[in-house]
């Protein structure tokens, strides 16, 4: 149990930019810092800042309970793990490398194999971020184990338990960084279009980043729709959102800007048109989304 | 000028459900406020909350000397303002109707060859918002318009000036929507994602809206890289998300989500990496959205 969290010992495998932040963080937080890296360069900056430094994972395993594992992918976790599994036993592995949800289904198999506690995990941020309670980290597995150390994970983030199903952190991560692409190639398409008329993004980027928050409460109104399967189109309808794509996709063309894009929108609005959905809300896309019901 | 806002007179013409809920405003904050429509029923609830009724555009015209007007289209607009041209002469048109640039510039040249002063404007909310000081409407033309009708207008939501150029408010309701649809429909691949595993939307859109903030930072961090023309990738790089979107279409294929959205994306970081931006910076994708520079 992690009842001192001030003091727990804790070991970050992987001490790329983000293994390096978030070994940071802890020490920040004054936990003894054990750390190892395949390329021990990266550790010296980090043992100046007091980290202990493994010179092998054996050695940077037995260091401490708690063991944050964060590599390239689940091929240098396999490489980095699989000699020390022995040495694991009975401690808990937080792995925040990415990838998969099947691929931390099958690390929770491992884990368990060994009698190794096992928690995976997301981290919502660049490493500049790493240590910032607004940033989230998105955890899934065991809640028991997420309990247990919840003070310590608490220093690298916002730590927040999604469920039980350990693919559930990478299902998140794959799903938040879609919106997140969504959102910033159409706030470059819109930065560009602005642009042609002399604003600069500079100016531009606040109007957009409290227009997100107007975004934001659409999405709210639009959620409780996507659960029932019914979308009211009380404000505004797919037909009136084809509409309006028009006036953009014209301007745009007028002025150069590749509109593949909005073309993409509006194809997938038509779509749902088709479908009946043209007094609906924007929610009703999700029907052309995600796979037909089986009958 | 607009010395005494609280009491000032507004006439609004177009009570569809955008322009009844502008007057509704006005009249909930004590504007003597005058109304027309074409189809009469309209107007009568707002009669039963104190507005006057006017029986033809050029009564409704002479009743204030701020005219607001949001119709359909450019055209509806016409076909109502050119038989009260002369009687608009000498007052203030706030003209709320969307268009496009082009149509607002046009607007502009009418109401000064009728001596009328224009406004142009965009409602960046559905009805139920207006008059939220949350919400922005935006304007572009004559600042001294805006400045003497600040205070009446600032009832409608917050009002900001975007600049002189008539067209720009348009320009940024293009812009703006395009955002607008580009997150909404990143959201929902992402919650139709979840939703495969169970999850329901009401569970992941809190954690979409806190990461929304995320990305807000990173535009943030991203629109003086657009102005500058130098994108350095220093927390992450085009190569680094196109190896995470795989992930992303991946787990949706598996899952049957239709993928068009990522696979768009994935294709535009694709084309910024071959021009040599793949240690860039996200914002590099800019270059492949807009028109090439002549040369
Ligand atoms: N950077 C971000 O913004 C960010 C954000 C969220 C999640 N992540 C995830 O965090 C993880 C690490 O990312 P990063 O940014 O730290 O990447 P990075 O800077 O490229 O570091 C990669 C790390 O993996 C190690 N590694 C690679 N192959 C290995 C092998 N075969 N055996 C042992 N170690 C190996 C590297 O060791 P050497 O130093 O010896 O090469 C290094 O410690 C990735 O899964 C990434 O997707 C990153
Ligand atoms: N609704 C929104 O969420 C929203 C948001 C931002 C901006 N807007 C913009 O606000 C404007 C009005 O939208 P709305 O939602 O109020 O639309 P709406 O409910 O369809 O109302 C359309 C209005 O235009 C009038 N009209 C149409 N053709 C006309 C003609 N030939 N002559 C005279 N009047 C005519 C209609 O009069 P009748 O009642 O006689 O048909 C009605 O008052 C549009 O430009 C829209 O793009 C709407």
């Amino acid at each position: 149990m992690d009842m001192n969290a001030e003091h727990s010992a804790v070991t970050v495998l992987g001490l790329g930019s983000m293994g390096s932040a978030l070994a940071a963080a802890l020490l920040d937080r004054g936990h003894p810092t054990t750390v190892w890296n395949r390329s021990p360069d990266k550790a010296r900056s980090l043992a100046e800042r007091g980290a202990r430094l493994a010179a092998t994972p054996q050695e940077a395993v037995a260091a401490s309970p708690l063991v944050i594992a964060c590599v390239l992918d689940y091929e240098a976790l396999y490489t980095v793990l699989d000699p020390v599994a022995g040495d694991l036993a009975g401690r808990t592995l937080v792995n925040l490398t990415s990838g998969s949800p099947e691929q931390a289904q099958e690390a929770v198999r491992w884990a368990h194999s060994h009698g190794v506690d096992y928690l995976d995990g997301a981290i919502m941020t660049t490493p500049p971020g790493v240590g910032d309670p607004a940033v989230m980290l998105l955890y899934s597995g065991s809640r028991q184990v997420f309990e247990a150390h919840r003070p310590t994970l608490a220093t690298l983030g916002d730590p927040l338990h999604l469920g039980t199903d350990p693919g559930l952190a990478s299902l998140y991560d794959a799903a938040l960084l879609g919106l997140m692409w969504s959102t910033m190639t159409g706030w470059l398409h819109g930065t560009a279009l602005v642009g042609t008329e002399g604003t600069p993004a500079t100016d531009f980027t606040p109007v957009a980043i409290r227009w997100l928050d107007t975004v934001a409460r659409l999405l709210t109104t639009y959620a409780p729709q996507v659960d029932a399967g019914h979308y009211p189109g009380d404000d505004a309808t797919v037909d009136v959102q084809i509409a309006a794509i028009d006036h953009l996709i014209h301007a745009a063309a007028a002025r150069g800007i590749d509109n593949a894009l909005p073309e993409l929108l509006r194809a997938a609005m038509e779509k749902a048109g088709a479908q009946g959905h043209g007094k609906d809300s924007y929610a009703s896309l999700i029907e052309v989304l995600r796979p037909a019901p089986r009958d």
